[in-house]
């Protein structure tokens, strides 16, 4: 079992703060260094306050976007300071960790990338939107806004604290603020029922022979504990394909 | 209840490490830094680095030693990297903080402080000796100094997460052993040009006024963190639908 981490900088605008996310990694026993359009790398700036992780920024990539850095990912967080308009899950950089070490513990190899914005004013609604979890630090309403090499800091520190203390026991929290309640069990399964009955509609879905199509599609939606909202669009699409079908039909 | 937190630093030489303790401490609500003997303050360096935690600077206080820094605190912690030849009680961040935390409410006022070394060299065995508990950052045996700056954010933020957190929560129990490997970043990117294209196809989409649609449904899906077989199924659930559209039009 192998989990390979990589720390992603998007668009970092000083080069001494390349080295000492640099020097943070190597501190923590991280190695694998992803630069999103760096202003400017390599530089003596960034050699100097790597402090002898010169390894680190010697076998750093650098890319053209975000896409290109966590092309692969299986696991993909999004470091974030803002309170955003469409709440996404939101996780505490120990619930982070612990399911870092939770995947690794569930696969051969997991592969992660951990995203920090740029040090002015972050990561767009857009790149957020390609990261599966947003991971906040705790920081003061008031003065949020961690050094870059700082806030690598803290996440490749609970990476640590996790993997020399096997601590797994902080659940992912999902936000006390989500837009919407979650769905009920009866809305649920309506849902289920017109997810099968289109299918059949269309022919993906076989009633004699259903093989394994509507337990991974429950599997996998309940896993997320959808919300209202959620279930009616999911309702709303499959509307519009059956109110095709029968248009077509006439 | 209340309890005074001290952060004190021995003998700084980097005028630049003062200002970033300042905003590391600011970060996580900390607000009383001590120097003792530092080697040039107040200087720009330390308010450039600061990036407005001057206040922190500005109600600093200087004193000639470690003994003066710590007089009247009942709860004293040096952070150390080194072993030191006599074992003294070594704790992790985590425990000084859940230390910390006991005495505050055990005590109407409790009053700590938290030393850091020198840049170079640490803590004399003296200094260290002046204190009750020694605080190790679980860093890797060759690479172990941590940037002071970042040490103090380290500390900061494990204090913080003591106060803030309500830790009850039991690690994600989606199975040991899961049946297929997670879906890779660029399956879920082709999977939700999938979903879009198809429901302009059926009309659910306008593209000219996409309101939440991909938003959410991207939220809901990304949060399951779906596998590659789920992925498979909701792409072929997808195919049929266009191949329907396509077969009802000929």
């Amino acid at each position: 079992m192998h989990t390979d981490i990589k720390i992603v900088l998007v668009n970092t605008t000083h080069s001494g703060n390349i080295g000492g996310v640099a020097r943070a990694m190597k501190n923590m026993g991280l190695a694998d260094l992803v630069l999103v359009g760096p202003k400017s790398f390599p530089s003596a700036e960034a050699s100097a306050r790597a402090a002898g992780a010169d390894d680190i920024l010697a076998t750093a990539t650098v890319v053209d976007s975000l896409q290109q850095a966590i092309a692969g990912c299986q696991l993909v967080f999004a470091t974030s300071a803002r309170e955003r308009h469409i709440p996404w899950p939101i996780m505490d950089p120990r619930e982070m960790a612990a399911a870092i070490s939770v995947a690794g513990k569930t696969a051969d190899n997991s592969s992660v990338a951990i995203v920090f914005g740029r040090e002015d004013r972050g990561l767009t609604n857009e790149e957020l939107h390609l990261c599966q979890h947003h991971v906040c630090i705790p920081s003061v309403a008031n003065f949020s806004s961690l050094n870059i090499a700082a806030a690598v800091q803290v996440i490749a520190y609970e990476i640590r604290m996790a993997s020399v203390s096997d601590i797994t026991d902080q659940a992912p929290q999902w936000g006390t603020s989500w837009d919407a309640p979650l769905a009920e069990q009866h809305e649920l399964e309506l849902m289920f029922e017109h997810f099968e009955s289109t299918m059949v509609k269309t022919g993906f879905l076989d009633p004699d022979n259903p093989r394994q199509f509507m337990t991974r599609l429950r599997r996998l939606i309940m896993r997320a504990l959808p919300d209202k909202i959620e279930v009616n669009i999911l309702r709303g699409m499959l509307t519009s394909i059956t109110k095709y079908i029968a248009s077509e039909k006439k």
